[in-house]
C-alpha cells in the first residue's frame, strides 16, 4: 500500500486528538492537519499487573482516553468523525515507567535506563463514532464506535550516564512531564546511542504507522481516486 | 566510559560550529552549549567517484569545511579551541544524494528513496588548533591541528510513497535545503517506517557520538574529577 497524505485521508472530517501532549500536537500540526485538542480526563490508573505485557497496558489506556473524550462529545451538534487517543510508556525488563512523580523519581528512572536498552511503546486508539446511526443512550460505549487499536514499539539504547549528567538533566526540568523521564527530541536526545523503530514513536506518536492505519480505515481515499470521485465529506 | 555533559566537556572553551545548518545549531543550542556559528566557505564539490564509499566522502567534506574555517580564524586574538565541521549525505545503493538543486531534483530523489532502505551518513571533524605553539604561516593546514574524524550512519526505511504525497511534500518546500530531500524531524518524519541508529544523526548531527568523541579528546574532564581540580580554562 502506498502512503497517502494525512491531510487527504482526513480532509473534511472533524478530527479530535484526545491528548494534551504538546509533542503529539506538534507532530500532527507539522503535517498541516486541521484538528482539535480535547485532553482526556481519564487517569492513567489501570492496574499494571493485570496486563500480560506492557503494550497491552498502553493500548487499553489509549482506548479508555479516547472513549472518555467520545462520551463527552457525543451530544455535539456536529460530533467528531475521528477521535485519536494515545498513551506512551517506557518499558525496561518488563517494568512500565510512566511520567515521573518528581525529580527524585526522574533520577531513579534515568538510573534504571542508564547503559540499558529499553522500549518506548505508544498505544494508539482511533475511534470512529457511529452516533449518526444510533442515538440512544450508550450502554456499552465500545458498541457505539468502530475502533482501531494498535501499538508501536521503538527500542532505545542509552549510554552509561555519569552522575553529573544525570543531575544536570534532572535539574533541567525536562524529564518531569515525559514517560521514562526523558525527551528524545530535546536534551534527552544526547542520552541515546541508538534507536530502532518508528522515529516519531520515540517522541510519543507513531505518525507513519498512524497514517497507514487511517488508510486502512478509509480505503476509498487512496492514491488512485480522483478528487471528483471522492465520497462527500460528512456534515 | 560514562557519558558526561557536553557543557562540562567544553566549559571555558571557544567552540566554533563550521556549519550553517539550522538543525545542527538547534541541537547544540538545546544542550545549553555556548558556541559560535561560522559557516564554511568550502563548497561541497569533491569528486565523489574518487572515494571508495560514501562515508569517506562525508568525512573528507566535513574535514575540509572545518579546515577552511580554521584558516580564517587563525589570526584571531583569541583563536578557537575547538572547531566542529560536519557533512550529512544520504546514500542509497552506493549513490550519494546531497541537497536537491530544485523541486524536480527533490522529486527524483524522493522517488528513488520510496519503499527503500537508505543510509543517512554524517561525517564529523573535530579540530583542535595547535596555533598557540607554532605561529608561523601554515604550509600543511592539517599539521597545525589535532583532528578527530569519524562518521555515524543511521539506516532509514521509507514507506512506498504515493504520487499525491510526493507532490505535496515537494511543494511544501521542506526538501529543498536537506540532504536526500527530506527532513525527518519535520513533515518528512511521516515518510519513514523505521530508523536504526543515532537519533539525532538522522537529523544531521550525531550528538551522542560527538559527546563520546569529545570525552576521548578531553579525558581529564571525566565524571570523577572534582571541579576544583579541573585544568584552568585557556585564555
Amino acid at each position: 500500500m502506498e502512503l497517502v497524505p494525512l491531510t487527504r485521508l482526513l480532509q473534511g472530517k472533524r478530527v479530535v486528538l484526545a491528548s494534551s501532549s504538546p509533542r503529539r500536537r506538534d507532530i500532527l500540526s507539522s503535517m498541516g492537519l486541521q484538528f482539535e485538542v480535547v485532553p482526556s480526563h481519564f487517569q492513567e490508573s489501570l492496574e499494571k499487573a493485570r496486563f500480560p505485557a506492557p503494550p497491552e497496558y498502553a493500548r487499553e489506556t489509549a482506548k479508555l482516553k479516547a472513549l472518555e473524550v467520545a462520551s463527552r462529545l457525543r451530544r455535539d451538534l456536529h460530533p467528531p468523525d475521528v477521535i485519536i487517543g494515545a498513551d506512551t510508556i517506557v518499558a525496561v525488563d518488563g517494568v512500565i515507567l510512566e511520567k515521573p512523580k518528581d525529580k527524585d523519581d526522574a533520577y531513579r528512572m534515568l538510573r534504571r535506563l542508564s547503559g540499558q536498552q529499553h522500549s518506548v511503546i505508544t498505544g494508539v486508539a482511533i475511534l470512529r463514532p457511529l452516533w449518526r446511526r444510533q442515538l440512544q443512550e450508550p450502554r456499552d460505549p465500545e458498541a457505539e464506535v468502530e475502533l482501531s487499536l494498535f501499538h508501536e514499539e521503538t527500542r532505545v539504547t542509552f549510554s552509561r550516564l555519569s552522575e553529573p549528567l544525570l543531575c544536570e538533566y534532572v535539574e533541567s526540568g525536562e524529564p518531569l512531564d515525559k514517560a521514562g523521564a526523558y525527551g528524545l527530541q530535546a536534551r534527552g536526545g544526547a542520552l541515546a546511542e541508538r534507536v530502532e523503530g518508528d522515529f516519531f514513536n520515540a517522541v510519543g506518536f507513531p505518525l507513519n504507522r498512524c497514517i497507514r492505519e487511517l488508510a486502512a480505515i478509509f480505503p476509498d481515499v487512496g492514491p488512485q481516486v480522483p478528487v471528483s470521485q471522492r465520497p462527500a465529506t460528512p456534515q
